[in-house]
């Protein structure tokens, strides 16, 4: 298809897609003459994928470029990968706030490693429960990492079933695009939980 | 305590600590004299919770007063607070998002209320993982809805015990400052369980 046609399939401005691929994070299309080219499924589904990340997820364009070229060219392992797509994704904190965590991951029993993104991460965000003046104890976490761990393995489960490229891309991926879906559904849990409770007749 | 004592205690200048008192997000202290004025735990507290939102959670300011200002003037019940605890919350998103989330809600058995935000967050989360060429379908809904409303009815149940003015305000905050741990936790969880699988021999 004619690059104005690609716009009107993935709703994106041509000007917009001219600008993905001066940035490279759009593959050119096949010239057919010195002023037009032609484009693939292969482009409408890199376009959607963009578009996810920068408009639905709304990453900085910086970081969209850093988890397409996860995507494109994945670290070693799985685990390598994993571990710099999740420091592209917010929360973007820094990385002293590792220490924050210390407690909690050996409570756990889970891997000290402030190498990776997400021990900062929650470092921080342990900071901000204590700061609002909520609860935070080794029973609290306990209690969160145990459907969090049943969830994760859920996600984690196909990935034998891919090929290595596939299962990169998946993880990573499927780190940043399922997030938002877990926060609405614990938000609309919590709505419904909250509704049954008022409905029913005082203890 | 006096404004420097105030300022030193929290770690925030005290030029930002004049801003908050003028936008109303925090009460004025006692005068002492003419020039200067007495501030208590319950100042420090409230800079405490404003930080917590504003740095660490990254809110908006405007945000920040919003949800400040239902924990101060909740509505009248847990529920419609809540329901405006999540319209201040990102991801900020357009309402007509919703609809993608009917489908999904309909199979799931939860309430279709899109005038709930996190109903339209739903549908532009769903949106985000199809356009990065991800899975989603009612079975993989309901995989992910289990473990999340075991977490949401966890988090419920202390309010039972609270006065109504403090169950409020836990679960406007906590709606807010317990996601980012959630999120952390399962990217700790990711890469525990990543980090097993690769570490056992093929099967």
């Amino acid at each position: 298809m004619r690059i104005s046609e690609l716009s009107h399939a993935s709703g994106i401005p041509v000007a917009s897609i001219k600008f993905y691929i001066r940035e490279g994070m759009l593959p050119r299309g096949a010239s057919t003459s010195a002023t037009s080219a032609d484009y693939g499924d292969e482009h409408l589904a890199r376009l959607r994928l963009i578009q996810a990340l920068s408009e639905v997820r709304a990453l900085p364009l910086a970081r969209v470029k850093e988890i397409l070229d996860l995507v494109d060219h994945p670290a070693d392992t799985a685990y390598a990968t994993l571990g710099r797509a999740v420091n592209a994704l917010p929360p973007y904190v820094e990385p002293t706030d590792a220490e924050h965590a210390r407690d909690t991951i050996d409570a756990l029993g889970l891997t000290w490693d402030p190498g990776f993104g997400a021990v900062a991460q929650l470092g921080a965000a342990i900071r901000a429960v204590q700061g609002a003046g909520l609860r935070w104890d080794a029973e609290l976490a306990a209690l969160y990492l145990e459907p969090i761990r049943t969830l994760a393995a859920g996600e984690i489960a196909p990935l034998a079933d891919m090929a290595p490229a596939d299962a990169v891309a998946h993880a990573v991926l499927g780190t940043a695009v399922y997030e938002p879906v877990i926060l609405a559904l614990r938000r609309l849990a919590h709505q419904q939980l909250l509704a049954e409770r008022t409905s029913q007749p005082p203890a």
